[in-house]
């Protein structure tokens, strides 16, 4: 098999051991006789996947005994609505920091189900390049929660430090840098994320939920599957959740624990976007990065080159040596390589490699 | 390997050619050098999956082109919120035929998002043993919508024949018959499917709907995610959709029309059905089935023994011959067997047999 390198932005790249593993006990797992996917979600094999699969996620991330972990369906935009829905009151305004793609349209969700929100800061105008300085911020004091998004996957920019604030509600969509780094959880309220960039495949997405925010009830006649309240006291199971989604951010938590938790997943990360932040900045201007440096994302790394016809034969020659998905999100153009805790480091030197060939040639 | 029959409610049994292959392309999909599980949701291989996947459910099921597929999140209990949310307008009723559990469950999501319904028949009283008598039935001639559930999962009736209104606004619950029988899918506005019994694994949810249907804006301020106009917009893709699961459905559906087509299958299911019934008409009352001959589900066969000692004892001598997942719904208590289409008859033989042993021993 001619394995390539998966620079996708999400769905991404997943650690081989976890495919050759879910691979070899598709059909029979454990022993049962069956697949997971065949397995009732009553049934005590699958109670011990789902449990399994929480209690290493408390482990690897240090969850605090007063929050509880849901495993949802609907993506990280559904959270977009589900949490202004469940937490925040109509006489209530919620602060947004508008630092990306999905940090927009995050905010502009409250705004839509007929709620009010209030843009802390934004970055719109110079294309999210960039986090605003702190001392910009403008925080409503009495917001019901802050909202921010870690990392924004589109235009490669990152948290690098996470912000702490005095509202005790902070509300973090980790969609794309989850399981990255360590992260204190107490300081949150919520915590989301869509699995499919750091965690598992897509179809299912984890929230971290502090005990206290599942009884605001912000707002009447909520169906059932929009109220953490109702799925949390079913730990999840109000009624057949993604199971073999389940099962592969079982298998992924348990690989990310084998290779030394959070503190060496975010070495790693770090010592591979420098070796290709480090080719940008050494290429005498060739390769551009788009983000600012202090807030350079260790998870999506964005540059273009020279010009557009350069950019096109840059992916092209990429695709020739097995270095798939570089190119740049539709609205910005450029490269983007995405390379979260998966992806493996001899990825980033032949994409190195390339740059560094390419550059001498042209 | 020591394959059982899984007699599961589901997730249940997958046809085991589905699972092979899905197993040998598990990690390299057609070439591509990645999984199904790794790849953007943007990319042409998946684009060629999901659309795939979604012309042959409109071949197999003869949808015509006045519908629009779509591929959700969250399981049928989801749509119980979205179809009132989308097409059920605050100033009318919707009609609910109450024949099981999950009927019942849709109906009160009605009332708990604040909007109205209206009990057409309700078996609830004599535990959904039956469907009640078409001249009992009570519609409301300015109901929104009609709703049913084509087959009760736990207590194991179905509309054998479907029933015809003169509303043209008929939504159906086929999450436990759907790809069992044809169906004339003109005579509905919306049938909606949690997957993983029928058509493939948990995590994906198929809404069949009529376009007149995505105009209604029965209710203001819903979150995107909650609105069928929204998504079918976006075929589907509004934010990453549950890419594995999706692939496993296209799979089930090549299989689908592998043996024939849902013709061949509804002969099948009859078939498979017919020798349980028979076991349990033909044991002097020794196996007592639960529902009403006429309403006899071709799905989910329930029979319980003399007493409760020997339906334990039964489950356990079932156990030990690989024949899993028999025990009634814990509310019901008794025997289940679960056969929807990818059972092999081989496992209705070996619980046939079965029945017949423990019979004569008992």
């Amino acid at each position: 098999m001619n394995r390539v390198y998966n620079f996708y932005a999400g769905p991404a790249v997943l650690p081989q051991e976890v495919m050759k593993k879910a691979q070899s006990e598709f059909i029979d797992w454990h022993g049962s006789g069956m697949s997971v996917m065949e397995m009732s979600h009553r049934s005590k094999d699958f109670d011990s996947i789902i449990k399994g699969a929480e209690s290493k996620l408390r482990k690897i991330m240090n969850i605090p005994d007063n929050y509880k972990v849901l495993f949802l369906q609907g993506g990280a935009r559904t959270q977009f609505g589900m949490i202004p829905l469940n937490i925040l009151p109509d006489d209530k305004s919620a602060d947004y920091l508008i630092t990306g793609n999905w940090a927009k349209h995050a905010y502009k969700e409250v705004l839509k189900i007929g709620k009010k929100a209030n843009i802390v800061c934004s970055s719109e105008d110079s294309s999210f390049n960039h986090i605003p300085d702190r001392d910009s911020w403008e925080l409503d004091p009495n917001a019901a929660y802050i909202h921010y998004t870690s990392n924004n996957t589109v235009y490669g920019t990152q948290f690098r430090e996470l912000p702490e604030f005095e509202n005790k509600n902070v509300v973090c969509d980790m969609s794309s840098d989850i399981l990255s780094r360590p992260v204190d959880i107490s300081k949150f309220g919520i915590i989301y994320a869509g699995a499919q960039k750091n965690a598992g495949p897509s179809g299912v997405t984890i929230v971290i939920i502090r005990e206290d925010l599942l009884n605001i009830e912000a707002t009447k006649n909520l169906p059932t599957m929009s109220i953490y309240k109702d799925i949390a006291a079913k730990d999840s199971m109000l009624n057949t959740p993604p199971c073999f989604s389940i099962y592969m951010v079982g298998l992924v938590l348990a690989w990310v624990e084998s290779i030394g938790g959070l503190e060496e997943m975010e070495k790693r990360n770090k010592k591979k976007a420098s070796l290709i932040y480090n080719a940008i900045d050494n290429s005498n201007g060739f390769f551009k990065g788009f983000s600012n440096k202090k807030d350079r994302s260790l998870m999506n790394v964005t540059f273009k080159l020279p010009n557009e016809e350069l950019d096109s034969s840059f992916i092209k020659e990429a695709e020739k040596r097995g270095l798939i998905g570089i190119k740049g999100y539709r609205t910005l153009g450029g490269i983007r390589a995405s390379i979260y805790n998966a992806h493996p480091i001899e990825g980033i030197h032949k994409l190195v490699e390339l740059m560094e060939e390419f550059k001498n040639k042209n």
